[in-house]
């Protein structure tokens, strides 16, 4: 087992990453200091709530906590006002109270709907997240919780850090290959972003990895959640270092938008966003092999490092001018100066961006 | 005009009370940090719109602001979260970003619904008050901001603090009688738990506030503010100082939800509900005194101290029991030892308030 701490102050929460703790969750969200006079709700989604809801409620139930389910549809799609709304029937439902806990079992749709309903509920309630996919090692640390608008995604949403984060290890087994390689490019992400060393650790270790070694996803779990703590802790609202961490989004969301959901997991987007921002850092000087190794980490991980022919250039423009990342105006973009470290540019040209993307449809094909 | 200051570290804001303010608001939100580059929304209802609104959105563009507006009817139901996601729409269309401001030109309604929006758009941008009810200058301190549920009042919602409150004294002339008298009554419950010279004045002073002497208005507005931004900062997040505030909620909130919308407002409510609690105090020991002042400043101000006979005790009693403020199955209730006095009880029995209840139907009657 592994063991990390946030350091938020007041808001201070550990994340423990190892096997076998859905077997034990009562036990950790006592100790976690939740009180089984307060009942709580778990919310899962229907992929992972007929794996994993039932043997977690029991084990919440035989540790003497009163626990209730509320379980949306898998996908995208219930990070909305209706599904929010339905958490907040199924709490008041259940009678949950100012001392009761919101308990996101799933990806980082379940974390981040479940989230912002118990940043939501009462003002203010305790969240427990539990994780079941790679790429919610990202979304477990920060404490940034939302729903989507149809006009916008994430716009509506808080900063509300849970109390505390349970990954078990066992529980990623089940999880679709596609969904393992996009969880991976958040975590070669926060290497590129920080730490160059664990770049080249991911590269060697990319087969251990795939194939969901437990000791290598410990630890790579492990260092994901480490650089993410380390940024977030030290700007916790992002007002300014926070934003390196959108290494890939400007283009990814872009990607993302005009895709439409399904034909790009997150974490594709972003991996393709990331080879554009690496050839983006190569024409401001940083050396070609920042672009080659970028490549090297997403592709052994088995993300695309290409994007499609048929995207259209003109709309990805478009759907970048939306994003809001572009503050007052301006284009603000993640750039690597090397392996392990990146800058924030405000000063990119929309032409650099246009040939970036038009170049990333000539890399080599979509693996 | 009078000032004050509301002490909450970081996110410290002025409220500022005087004759004219809505003429100079273009000004005043400058001076309060915000830029001209970011665009703003006014939210509104339809009963205030058409009084203010117009001048409002002139002013702020000639001082050089990007304002645009969202009218919601006027009226409790608008604090529902189909409010809240027309205004995520309006602030989307609009353009709003980081820095934008959502301004709220209303009562308590607005100012909950349009707060709610604000700490939720994009995670939390800044948010302007600027109350035009007296009850307003009760919810224009101390950042709880809401939507209601359909099973639950004000259960949606977040701690977010105003960026500054501008409280236009002249707004007022349009009130009507019976919401002057209602909102007086929290300026009457501020007097009650913390300053006795306060509700003396207010008995002194009442024919003045009913009439909306800008003078006396202005002073009983800063007064109210003053001992709830005393109490708020001394426990922003309602550990538990904070609770004091809910003198006489218990019992309104629930004949509030007993009464159905409309036949109570919610300041006649709760000085139905402060007599209640006085009485439980006189019970518990206080000088009758306490009773009979508490009865003469709220009769004064043009409102009920009794309880009409067709309310259904068992209802009410009910309705009770589903408030939030019985947290972990404990009924709290802020009982006044004295006038300018209170202490938090959970040590009240039902059978106690199910007599105060009886007991309110046999005070004098509705004036
Ligand atoms: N809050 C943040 O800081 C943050 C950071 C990154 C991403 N996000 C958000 O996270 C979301 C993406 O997260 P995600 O990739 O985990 O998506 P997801 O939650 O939709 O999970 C992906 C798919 O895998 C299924 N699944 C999850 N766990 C499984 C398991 N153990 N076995 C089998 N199937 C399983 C899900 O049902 C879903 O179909 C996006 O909405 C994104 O905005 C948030
Ligand atoms: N956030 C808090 O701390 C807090 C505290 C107390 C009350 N509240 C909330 O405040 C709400 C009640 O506030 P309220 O009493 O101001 O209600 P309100 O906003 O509904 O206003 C009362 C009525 O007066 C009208 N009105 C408002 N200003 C007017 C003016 N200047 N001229 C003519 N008509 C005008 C409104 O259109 C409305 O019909 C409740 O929802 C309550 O939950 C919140
Ligand atoms: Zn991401
Ligand atoms: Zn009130």
């Amino acid at each position: 087992m592994r063991e990390l701490r946030v350091d938020l102050g007041e808001r201070s929460y550990p994340i423990r990453i190892g096997e076998g703790l859905l077997g034990q969750a009562g036990q950790e969200l006592l100790e976690a200091g939740l009180s089984v006079k307060s009942p709580l709700l778990v919310v899962s989604d229907d992929s992972v709530a007929p794996l994993y809801l039932e043997p977690l409620l029991e084990q919440l139930r035989s540790a003497g906590f009163r626990a209730a389910s509320c379980v949306v549809p898998a996908g995208e799609s219930s990070k909305s006002l209706a599904r929010f709304e339905e958490i907040m029937t199924r709490a008041l439902e259940e009678g949950l109270d100012r001392k009761s806990a919101i308990v996101a079992l799933g990806g980082g749709v379940v974390g981040d709907l479940a989230g912002y309903a118990a940043a939501s509920y009462m003002r203010g309630i305790r969240f427990v997240q539990m994780p079941t996919t790679i790429l919610a090692h990202d979304s477990s640390v920060g404490g940034k919780v939302a729903v989507n608008h149809p006009m916008a995604k994430n716009i509506i949403g808080a900063f509300h850090q849970p109390a505390l984060v349970l990954y078990d290890l066992d529980t990623l087994k089940t999880l679709p290959r596609r969904e393992v390689s996009a969880g991976l490019a958040e975590v070669v992400k926060h290497g590129l972003i920080r730490d160059a060393a664990f770049v080249d650790w991911c590269v060697r270790h990319a087969d251990r990895l795939l194939s969901l070694d437990p000791e290598a996803l410990g630890y790579a779990l492990f260092k994901g959640c480490e650089v993410k703590a380390a940024v977030v802790s030290a700007d916790e609202t992002e007002q300014d270092l926070r934003a390196i961490l959108n290494l890939g989004h400007t283009i990814g969301h872009a990607l993302e938008a005009v895709a439409g959901y399904g034909e790009l997991l997150h974490g594709e987007a972003i991996s393709i966003g990331m080879i554009g921002s690496a050839l983006l850092g190569v024409q401001l000087g940083a050396p070609q092999e920042v672009y080659l190794r970028t490549r090297e980490a997403l592709g052994k991980a088995g993300l695309p490092v290409s994007l499609p022919e048929h995207f259209d250039t003109d709309r990805i423009m478009e759907a970048m001018m939306h994003d809001k990342k572009f503050g007052e105006g301006k284009m603000v973009f993640v750039v690597p100066t090397a392996i392990g470290e990146v800058e924030i540019r405000s000063d990119i040209r929309e032409q650099w961006v246009r040939d970036i993307v038009e170049r990333l449809k000539r890399e080599a094909s979509w693996p």
